[in-house]
Order: C-alpha cells, then structure tokens, then sequence
C-alpha cells in the first residue's frame, strides 16, 4: 500500500477565524483553487461518496484531497488508491478544523496544479459548523439510518450547508426515513440547499452530485 | 403531548472539571443515585434505547432522564410519553456536558427518590469523551451503520466508555459490518470495555443490556 503523508496540524494563533478564512478564500480563487468542505456524523459514508467522486472525476479535474482525522489514517490511505494527491491531517484531538488548520493542510498538501481540493472534515455534526473553513462551498452528508429529524436536532449545520448529500438510500427500506418529511426539515434551516439523494455504494444519485459539484467549480475558476 | 421541562445550561465556571466530576460522583454516592451518562453519534439509536431500557426497568427502579441537545426537545418529548420523569437541557450550542453542566442539569430534574438517572448526551464521539461529567459508567452506542471501524477513528469515546452497546444488529446483512473484528478494535482502545449487541427496535439483545445496567446500580446504591 503507497505511503500516505500525515501532517501533525497545529492549533490556530489567530483569534478572528472569519477574517483568516476570508484571506483563505481569496487566495484559493487568486489560484484557481476550489476548496470543498466535507462534513457529516462518524459513519455517514464521507469516505465511500469521495472514493466515487473521484472515480468520477478524476479524468476531468486535478482533485487533491485532506483526510482530517482525530487519529488513525485508514480514510487516507484508502483514497490514496485512487492514484490522487492525499494528505492525512491529525488533529490532536480537536473536533473540528478553522481556517488556519485548513491552511496548514493545503499547504501540506502542496495544491500547485490542484482545481479541486477537498477536505474531508473530522466526523462531527456540531464543532465543524461552527468554524468557517475558508471552503468555497460547504458539503455535508445525512445518512438514512441516522433519520429524518436530524435537521431538528443539529440546526447550524443544516444551516450553513450548501448542499446536503442523503447517503444510503438503498436501505431506506429497512428504516423509518421519510425523505420528503427530511428535505422539509432541510429547507427549515436553510430554505437555499440543494439536496442530492445517492446511495456512494451503488452509484445511484452520484450524477446529480458530481454534476453539481463540476458546476461549482466551473464557476469559482471562471 | 406532556408539556417538557427545557432547562438552558449555563457554561461552567470551573477551571477543574475533574475535581467537579469526583465532588458530584461523591453527592451521588451518598444520595443514592446512579448516573448513566450515555453517548453517541447522532441517530445511533440514545432515545430508542432509552424508550426500551425504560419500558424494562420502570417498574424496578425510579428512573429520571436528562436529555441534552443543542437545540429542539423532540427526544424528552418522546421519552416523557414513558411517564418518567424527564428534563431537556439546552447546551446552547455547547457541544458536550462537563460535570457542572451536569449537576445543573441534575438540579433541575430533581433527583428526589430517583435511583437511576441517565443522561442523554449530545450526539458527538468527540467532544464528550474529553470531558468527565460526574456519571457512575458511561455507555456509548454505535450502530452497525456507522460502521466497524469507528474504534480506530474516535479512540478516546472508546477508552473511555464502560460499557458498547452495538445497535440496530438487525440490519447487519445490508451492512460491510464484522461483528468479531469491531469487538476486537474495541477491545483493543479498552481491553475492559463490556459489548452488547442490541437492536433497539425489535428488543434483540436489551436484556443482557439491562442486566447489566440493574446490576451496576445496585452495586452502587449498597
């Protein structure tokens, strides 16, 4: 198996997140970079979704991707067969990761010719949304089994979501999931997100999502 | 619907959480109350479990039940219909209980002649790991679609955590879930760590489970 990088980030100096993030986000465009933001629960299927999106994209887009985790690299060497640049971040326990930690990890990453970065965040539905990233575009993924009333419970997040990616659907079946009930409670938060359903196992809905996802970037890099 | 207590908790003022999690384990002990602190991602399963745990256990033991969320209180509301005696307590955007948070908590419930009180705890396999909250053990719940991994990715939940309760084993087959190699991961950040897998929803397992938990308590109120 390739030897994937791990990066030991250090915790931000900065006070003012929001203005390091904005700073971020003008040198990504100066670049031409797209930086994504991945978030969702411990579980949701963010490993899987990137392992198809690459797939999908690959050809198409130079795509560097940041695996932050607490501990452990088994995300990162997992998408390291893809054949994309990938760096493991650890975050020494924090839950979550601001714009200077974000920083730190492109720089690990060395973006270069990179157009699309994404950093898959630590696995966390309340910390995360908390911290502007400097992300161009904010991602999360809502899983089936986790439920519908999810929206309910964890509201920032929904909130600050671009789009919401509902993972899993192939089980949808075996789960009180109301899908029409769950994009409602969505759009209570935040009545502008897009909401893609996909199954990453099967491929079902990956389409819309990548599409999506290829638009975005199209326009940041214009 | 039951009209809900909703406690907002105010932050600690405390620099020592530990000393404060020993002082409260400490008033407990002498009260007579046990303290459950359980935790888990979001929508493993807390409040279905809790509704079964209670169904089982209301007539052997006073039970009270803190339910802790950023937001919204449709978990007490649920619980409440069980006829035990339940408090919502609001983090206002806190993503964990310390143990001050908890004895307000504890306050606003009125423990009384309550002999097993459990706290829900926001739905993060980060953030309360970190922070001891005074309980006697502390349960956690992953769900078998979260995945078998998730003792390498979030170590310190694991550490931890007395008892792993593994939910929703009823949909294993639709799942890549390997139930020996997840007790063995588990086994591995915490070689004492009980394992019981449940399903919640159709009560596979929940004896053992509350066994174990009645077991506890009476060990603790001698």
């Amino acid at each position: 198996m390739k030897q994937v990088r791990i990066l030991e980030i250090k915790q931000s100096v900065f006070a003012d997140n929001d203005r390091q993030a904005e700073l971020l986000r003008q040198d990504l465009k100066e670049n031409g970079v797209f930086l994504l933001n991945l978030m969702s629960s411990p579980g949701a299927g963010k490993t899987t979704t990137l392992m198809r999106t690459i797939e999908a994209l690959k050809d198409t887009l130079k795509i560097g991707v940041m695996e932050a985790d607490i501990d452990s690299d088994v995300d990162a060497e997992t998408i390291s067969q893809t054949g994309v640049k990938v760096i493991q971040l650890h975050t020494g326990g924090m839950c979550h990761l601001d714009a200077e930690m974000t920083r730190q990890g492109l720089e690990g990453l060395e973006t270069g010719d990179i157009e699309l970065a994404i950093l898959e965040n630590v696995g966390n539905l309340v910390c995360p949304a908390e911290f502007d990233t400097g992300a161009v575009k904010n991602a999360m993924i809502l899983s089936v089994p986790e439920g519908d009333d999810k929206p309910l419970k964890y509201p920032l997040m929904f909130s600050i979501c671009d789009v919401v990616l509902i993972n899993k659907i192939d089980v949808m079946p075996y789960f009180d999931f109301d899908l029409a009930r769950c994009k409602e409670y969505i759009h209570m938060r935040n009545p502008d997100a897009t909401i893609i359903p996909i199954c990453a196992k099967t491929g079902e809905g990956m389409k819309a999502w990548t599409d999506w996802l290829v638009q975005e970037v199209s326009q940041w890099r214009m």
